[in-house]
């Protein structure tokens, strides 16, 4: 009897999408207005979901008080109001896309989570785009 | 071919996470605020996914006005505007956590969806928390 | 140069609409499902809008950090996870429609809120029903 | 290390549900409101999800710009405003539910999406109904 | 002590936007694809607001359900699933925008609203668009 | 006979808050981690509002149209997916808070919009937290 917890949690942050190994002409090309040299930002709106059995005991399949706790230590605070390109060491050899920040977001929570659970998240750029993993 | 559709419904209800067998103490420190004696509540908001062949002669999965009179017949009426540990009798010796809501909420619908479509339910207990069960 | 800023909270709370000097008949008569002795509850969110010129040293009509400190402290942590009509001291005796807990919020929030700039309350009981008040 | 990406697109447009072959009183019994001679409408909110591998070159799954592209191109151009039972080839003869036209609009979209990603439609009619179709 | 009570509802409908008076050429000009001879439709979302003192006998502005019933009973009734321009008598020689559209509503539901409160409505035509109107 | 008709449009954009002329740690006293040197950002959600009578010829306070290309050539192309405090003109001198962001968009499209209308807009910085202004 599996079921999913699912936990909203916000951050802002700047990024630009960048390759350094690109000119700048390459850069634009594919990137367009993304690859703004000072940067540009997102509220980031994310959901971590976790699957597993009811522990008969409590109810839970885990505490979502737990959740919103680690989800809080992990990953709000080293990406709340920071430039992930200058100030998340992940992203300095990684392009910030949000398909790779899901990639980083869902590889840092991993071992915080009961391995006999699965995890997945999504991630919202903006309201309109928005990207899932699960770690497959 | 199969197509899922999905149906919202709204209830709001008053419980608290509570083990009778656990001394206040042990409730306090695991269920946190959320064991107040006094109950607190919410708005539950409702999807309900059901998946199947379209129906070649309707266009239809199901019927969106049987499965929203369902629901309402099914669940709502039996949930909303309720204590749910006082006047639900699974909650009698079930803890009302989000979790056991949803199994308690698919175990109710399954009956009267047709067998060949598959059910599966979200409940979002606030907007930053839900739950989402498949019966398996 | 006046500019209302806003900022969003939220509370869970259990409650009845009920009248102690009225039968049981009158308030299921006038209130309904909402006067179920045994409580329901809702997931309620608030938005506190205040008015005011712009600093010109910070660019704030008042900080937001500070507003938010101010509501979890005085009204976050007064009604979150409460039964309002047995734990809320104004509710002893005033009925908790919206409308009264929209004026016990106002009321509340009024001395702490500069006084140069004016105060209004907005509060949802569900996300199809909700009130505002601004003192006047 | 597969990721979904997802994107948001609107358009506007009138039906009726309706089948030629059955009298007035049976497309009344089955459809009853909806089969409105006259035609009544809806906004339609569609979410195209794409997956597949992240491009290690670009931190993409698909560029985003694109796949915005193709959905205007492909899907809003066609239905936009438009009445879909008069205007739009396929619902000449297919009934225009919410279910077939997420098949309509995953058919569409198929042949434009990279053959090595898979490809699912979420379609809102309401925002309280929705389906959803992956092309199995 | 004047508190506003605020109430959402639904409808759909298809209309085009036209005047009879006009070549085809000045409609399209104009109204561009609004003006679709074949309609297009919308979900329309209207949030009614009364304002007035809170009756101290029961705490309310006014009784929501019996604002949910009064909206339901003359906006609703009239309006979903219709096509405005042929089956609403008001807009067979008024032009269906939102603009007009909120008017009416607010003329329909004034006399159902005790005089001594004020109205105003508000009318999302899309999730992007929306209008206000209060009488004056 | 006034309505006020309403148009959401969105950017993305980077900032920090900061005055030159203050040491960074009276900046990190008063600004927090919004001073943060490497900036962070936000998808900004605006709405503006203009109010005025109902032109009797076509039924719009203001085509929509025309109110959407407005906010887009005058707004949008000069804030979205740049660095307001070093791309934005306006912003070298002042302080970039949603309050003062929320003056400098009025003040932008005031000369657009027709002087017969008044205008407001609403800045949300992120969903929780929003201004507005309306010139006064």
């Amino acid at each position: 009897m599996k079921v999913t917890v699912s936990r909203h949690a916000h951050f802002n942050a700047a990024h630009r999408l960048y390759r350094s190994d690109w000119s700048d002409a390459k850069n634009n090309e594919v990137f367009g207005k993304c690859s703004n040299p000072n940067f540009h930002g997102h509220n980031y709106e994310l959901i971590v979901h976790v699957t597993g059995e009811i522990d008969p005991e409590t109810g839970f399949v885990m505490d979502m008080k737990l959740l919103k706790n680690t989800i809080k230590e992990h990953v709000e605070e080293a990406l709340d109001h920071k430039n992930l390109n200058i100030e998340v060491p992940f992203f300095k050899t990684v392009n910030p896309t949000a398909e790779n920040m899901a990639v980083m977001i869902w590889d840092t929570l991993r071992p915080h989570i009961p391995s006999s659970n699965s995890l997945s998240v999504t991630l919202y750029e903006t309201p309109r785009n928005y990207v899932q993993y699960s770690g497959e």
